[in-house]
């Protein structure tokens, strides 16, 4: 079954519960994006998802990639050539670019639900354009005007694709410990030397061309981040030439079989300085939280696609008698649908819940990523780049977990049938796992969240972004008062971990993951009131995913606030057991 | 990495937290089992597995099985066929068997330490063996002297291997829905006729003979599970020809490439019939528990197998630098191990005691399956019955999870080198998800353990089965009387799902999950007890491990416990809002 797109409840969601189309239209850029542009854009793009990008999923995992060591050629799976032309045909790349450049300027939001939609139709695909975005806006920000007027408009367009090339052998989640070096030429060019791996998308037949960003150390470069720069590296030269660098192999992977994981040598290869020498980390991760955003809506659209294979299963196959039977079946029939099992049931409706409020949170957030470059005051960017600061690692982190967690629940679904090919969910769970991993492990995602952002201010900016939020509730309904004072204990804990980590100053780092989830959580809570107090009273659709929310979901929040709680006692209390903290065990 | 049995931590726990050798040999069958015997056979299985078997596991997995629909034969992967032979010829596949059969007749704790360490070092190879003892015990209590005059020494021995043929395309987790067909024969053998699927080891190269047994369904036979017989079918027919049972192909899995997993076709194959007409299940399930204990050996294996990976992982990688770091090292030094990273020693530590404590029940199940059979009293015998039909469900459900979820933990601790082939980690998850879903899917246990188990009686007899447990603790220390609190609240806490099931009868189904797992962490709560009383102090070993149980494992009872409280309390409150049961979304 492939997956398929619904744009209404994205309508929903997006117009009806989070009134986007008037918050957009209050930004300068975006002043004639009505809702009915937004539904049709929608709309236009579940089609196209639905009939050209899905139907290829299978073959790109069960065929993949090859790599020919003869030549370094790379090709991809059959018929995502092809796929790619449409995509770019139909301007698919450009509906965020400016016009300026070409593209049709549409807010984040669309964009986000394009992913969304692309990852779950196809996650291996969604590889090759899911770095123009990032590449466009670093070449735009910091490229020269030659660098400009040369690659922009053709990744904006997509007709050449782009890879960010920061991971080395020795280098992963540490890039300060990169050495790959370039040399300043008389021409004002560079000449890069070194290896890269992990190159998503490194070498295919998608496209003419191939911009690669690298991250490179000038000569005299001081050791660690600071020493790094970009260089902008084509694979073909300006002059129509094959410039020096090569694909060496592709990685065998657990899944993302549709998308080449490559290993790069450059080999003395022309390139040109993107930025100033030693920013090369700033410009490249000036669009980190885009970046993050959509590993997010990856993790949102593994899930969804899980959800609906296990969802349709469910309600075809019959096995066992449920509890209690449907009036409609009768004695003599021997089994009940899987769908109205009561443990299976709660599988779904539970999946359906994290998929629905983190979709909330998700557009919300693509929202406050155009707020934060063009709403008309200080103030309101500031604060929008405080959302995005704060909440792109915690829905990074926690709808990539609850993909795989998630895509494994929605498997017992299906019994034997689950862990074979047939069906489809085993790729889900297997393309999922990367999401956990790659744009910054979710550990790094907790660390950078709790110890970069949350602690230097004791909290402080954690706390007047969720106060801002808080406004947006009703005290007067009692889910949503719970939701505030669950805001207060979250604010209270970032105090709490503050205090504690002078005493202990690896404490943050050991409860980072818990404190990330604890916001996740809150997060989701305020999400759940918001679409609540939209549904329409009694319909299922919400009712049970939102039961299935406040049952399953949300008693994590006591146990995670526990956890972080007690480790904080346990430093201001002198008496105790001292940790085994040097002694490794084995 | 191949994976390294390690015989002196399982020494530990069997000998010195559990007192195992003084146990067994107070069962008249192991009188002659001590200490330095029990070490010795795990110092012989440790090196057999480690030098013959482990180094087999990636190409089992890479290389996998191969199926020719030419013949139907099945292609086992390199070295495993002469592989197989070594196990055969050391007498491994005997070792629990009873010495009248050939067998060595140890207790099953030697025969589970084997077994976990081979799932351990290679899923796959595993699998073949794997299920010749519960044939061997099917067969040995169940068939015709005919039957085991032909049959039993051969598979005592492992020279021919065995398969239980259950599932069929329409009946997976209800097996009252098999259709197979057998029909008696003037000469007393069956003619057997249909279709099995997800039959391990349904055909291979490993033996000369293969011997089926097979659910089918008898003339006249009535509908649903009453209606089931077992039947014989081997391979090979004593006369030497060949039977007409046939693999029609192999299945594509997520992993497990090592152990072939097959449709097997039977028409009017020659079959014998085993036990009683109608007694099929019956047959079939009196080897359950065993079986179901090598299932949760197979997580601990697994779940053994990712923790050695990472940590040896760990150890030997540095990435950035720790919040607080070793004095040994310098500021020159630009990173630090993994190990050192909080976050990462959380994960191995907390993996640590999951396996620890799992390995003590494990064990301590495998003692009661003995002594369920050859205790000296019928107290003692029924006893040992009652731990093992409420041990193993919760054992197998909970280690495979584990075993799926913290290998997902370790494979965060290789970063993107987890997602590759290159360190196996990434086998080890796939290998490991399959154990979540056969012998009877988790959710399955789940509900076995509460509904068929511990309701019935109102909870008086799961009760029993914690008080005896409580009796080995000793209140006047906190930890214990800790546990024993818990216990307290677990025995409660079943009255009040009994007393709630009443009024709404999909309640268990619906929290039978969770219950479960409260049961899983009050019982790993008792193992830490019996370890931390037994291990030496200060011991990095046993106290980084005990430490991770503590903070991080065992909170997560109250959040369980209180979701199984709130759901009874629902259903006692008539005021509660009515859940949205028959109206489903979507």
């Amino acid at each position: 079954m492939d997956y398929q797109p619904h744009p209404d409840e994205l309508r929903f969601l997006q117009q009806d519960v989070l009134g986007l189309p008037q918050s957009l239209q209050a930004l300068a850029p975006f002043s004639d994006v009505d809702a009915d542009l937004m539904t049709q854009v929608l709309e236009q793009a579940g089609r196209f998802v639905g009939q050209v990008i899905a139907p290829l999923n299978r073959a790109g995992d069960e065929i993949g990639c090859r790599f020919d060591p003869a030549d370094g050629s790379v090709q991809t799976p059959p018929g995502f050539a092809a796929a790619y032309r449409a995509f770019v045909e139909a301007g698919w790349p450009a509906l965020a670019a400016a016009p300026e450049d070409g593209g049709q300027g549409l807010p984040a939001v669309l964009e986000a639900s394009l992913y969304e939609w692309l990852a779950a139709a196809n996650h291996g695909f969604t590889m090759a354009p899911g770095l123009l975005h990032g590449a466009y806006e670093c070449l735009k920000r910091h490229g020269s005007d030659t660098l400009r007027t040369r690659y922009l408009p053709e990744i904006a367009s997509g007709r050449w694709l782009a890879t960010m090339c920061l991971t080395e052998p020795q280098a992963g989640s540490d890039l300060g410990l990169a050495r790959t070096r370039a040399t300043p030429q008389p021409d004002g060019s560079l000449r890069v030397a070194g290896e890269k791996i992990f190159i998503s998308g490194g070498e295919h037949d998608l496209t003419d061309n191939i911009v690669h960003l690298v991250l490179v150390r000038l000569p005299d470069a001081p050791a660690g981040p600071k020493g790094l720069s970009l260089a902008l590296v084509p694979r073909q030269l300006p002059d129509g030439s094959r410039n020096a660098v090569h694909c060496t192999r592709i990685e065998e992977k657990m899944g993302l079989h549709g998308s080449p994981t490559c290993a790069m040598r450059f080999d003395d290869a022309t390139g040109w300085l993107v930025g100033e020498p030693g920013q090369g980390l700033g410009a490249m991760f000036v669009m980190m939280n885009s970046a993050r955003l959509h590993v997010a809506m990856q993790g949102i659209g593994l899930l969804d696609a899980a959800w609906q294979k296990a969802d349709a299963y469910a309600r075809e196959r019959r096995q066992m008698r449920a509890p209690v039977r449907p009036a409609s079946r009768g004695p003599q029939d021997a089994a009940d649908l899987i769908v109205e099992h009561p443990a299976m049931r709660r599988i779904l409706d539970t999946q359906r819940a994290w998929i629905d409020g983190a979709r909330l949170l998700a557009y919300r957030t693509a929202w406050q990523l155009d707020a934060a470059r063009h709403a008309g005051d200080d103030k309101s960017r500031e604060q929008a780049q405080r959302w995005c600061g704060f909440v792109t690692p915690i829905l990074k982190s926690a709808c990539t977990r609850q993909a795989f967690d998630g895509a494994s629940e929605c498997m017992q679904v299906f019994g034997g049938h689950g862990y074979i090919r047939e069906w489809g969910i085993e790729q889900v769970l297997r393309d999922a796992r990367v999401t956990m991993i790659y744009e910054g492990t979710n550990e790094i995602q907790a660390i950078d969240l709790l110890v970069r952002k949350v602690l230097p201010d004791a909290g402080a900016g954690f706390a007047a972004c969720l106060l801002a939020l808080r406004d947006e509730l009703d005290a007067s309904r009692d889910n949503e008062a719970d939701v505030q004072r669950r805001m207060a204990q979250l604010r209270y804990l970032a105090t709490a971990v503050a205090m504690a980590s002078q005493a202990d100053p690896q404490l943050p780092y050991e409860v980072a993951d818990d404190f990330l989830r604890v916001a996740m959580l809150t997060l989701l809570a305020w999400a759940w009131a918001r679409i609540e107090r939209t549904a329409p009273p009694g319909d299922a659709r919400w009712a049970a995913p939102a039961r299935a929310f406040h049952r399953w979901v949300l008693p994590e929040f006591d146990l995670r606030l526990g956890l972080v709680k007690r480790a904080c006692d346990n430093v201001r209390q002198p008496a105790a057991a001292p940790r085994p903290a040097t002694n490794l065990p084995r």
